[in-house]
């Protein structure tokens, strides 16, 4: 089992249990609703990437164990959720992870596939946010990546500073875990100081 | 004409009945908006299995007849429009019939693609109602899969009874209609019982 | 370059600034959420054309030009944000100037991969209204194509025309030019007058 394998297989299930625990705090959450709506947010986003790269088959079409990670998470959400939310920072935390893992993982499978860096990164990005802009349009909110400006873009920083170390040949393992943890620590810090980017319009 | 051909075809047209009623009860019924409502509902489901799937060309990118299909659903929606209504029940009986088609030939296509039996049901349930969802999104709904539990879980019910007879070797007419008639069964008891499924959170 | 690069390129980047100017209408214009959203309406409509015809790589994927156009017309937008508003008229404009040039690209392209021409006109509209569906999917407002009927029409008339002249060996400079006059023109005419199509309903 590689080390992209397993990477991807925790953030499915990080995601499958931030999923549903956004689709519990609405008002009908019946079991079918949270399921799939953890499930979207899991496989969403990497599914739009390998449709965008074309390559397939789908990493959740060929191998059934990304839909057990997905029904572990799901199923832990469901035990744990009184306790979840009232620690209140869990589903942040599990979000966190999942974008940091997905970035990563994104921006080296799209360079597996002669992808140029620009696109390599955007693929990265897309990967970790697009899954919860699916579970956002499916529940009728706005998406988080417009409220919350650093969400996406800690996740393209990560994606260049990944792009960055492999250029200068740094040792893989480095290579990923570095920019997983600077995606994750600047998301915390984000939120803890409450940082945004500037504005687009000057006047506002 | 194959039997998945001539099902594909009149559940085609029946979403297209089902989608275009819906987009007609909304307060600018044009002409267009109408037509691309039904257009979706008919060849999103089916359009989603296939892209997951990496199946080219599209049913109906390749064939025009599907395009007729939808065209004459459309029409007949437009005709009969008042009358439908009235009927009440008209668009709900076409919908069912859709979704218990489109479930039942979307199993039956992943299997036949070397694709896992859970994945399979989930293509199968795909099939039946992301059209729905994409018809539901595009209006600004909230997707009925989540306001009407049973609907997608009847559709997979469905598809795991189709998996169960294949597995038995029981006779693919048989093997069709049985979960068909089941899927399309569940719904009607459940509406006419309003029935639906337990909630997640128990203490609600 | 070819005349279908060129205008591809020209309309991407006339599409990124009219998605650019209409994500800074909304209350939070961030910084990456109006390139963002550039960005979907610029290559939404492209990629579900390719996706649906397998057709692979995408534009985009395999050529950063596309990614340097929408960051021209994105900074371009932000630029001028101030005048062009003032202007009123200029987003309407550019989105004409795109959804003119993505029909009859979309034609083309889908007839050189052996479609037949009624679900080529198909893939035209799609290339030039479904990255405005994206971009207002995304920011949860009912689609533009639902709102303004003449929006998507005019596209469907500017790609028969254009499969009439091809049909008829017209050369190949005003196969592209003629359709691309007459859906601005329609266009243009259609919201001055403030046209519209008739209403499905009769009775309304």
């Amino acid at each position: 089992m590689s080390l992209q394998y397993i990477l991807e297989l925790l953030g499915t299930g990080f995601f499958a249990i931030s999923g549903a625990l956004v689709a519990n705090q609405k008002s009908k959450p019946y079991w079918f609703g949270v399921t799939f709506i953890g499930f979207i947010t899991s496989i969403g986003g990497g599914s739009i990437r390998d449709i965008l790269l074309g390559i397939y088959p789908l990493a959740w079409v060929k191998d059934p164990n990304f839909i057990y990670a997905i029904i572990i998470g799901i199923a832990l959400s469901s035990i744990f959720f009184n306790r979840l939310l009232k620690l209140r920072k869990t589903f942040f935390l599990f979000d966190s992870l999942g974008i940091a893992m997905f970035t990563i993982i994104g921006t080296e499978k799209a360079l597996q596939h002669d992808i140029s860096p620009v696109i390599a990164a955007i693929m990265g990005m897309f990967s970790a946010v697009m899954g919860g802009v699916m579970r956002d349009v499916l529940t009728n909110e706005i998406p988080v990546i417009f409220r919350k400006e650093i969400y996406a873009t800690a996740c393209l920083i990560g994606a260049m500073v990944y792009l960055l170390l492999d250029h200068f040949g740094v040792e893989r393992n480095l290579c990923i875990f570095i920019p997983i943890t600077l995606i994750f620590g600047i998301r915390i810090v984000a939120v803890y100081y409450n940082l945004s980017l500037p504005k687009f319009r000057k006047d506002d």
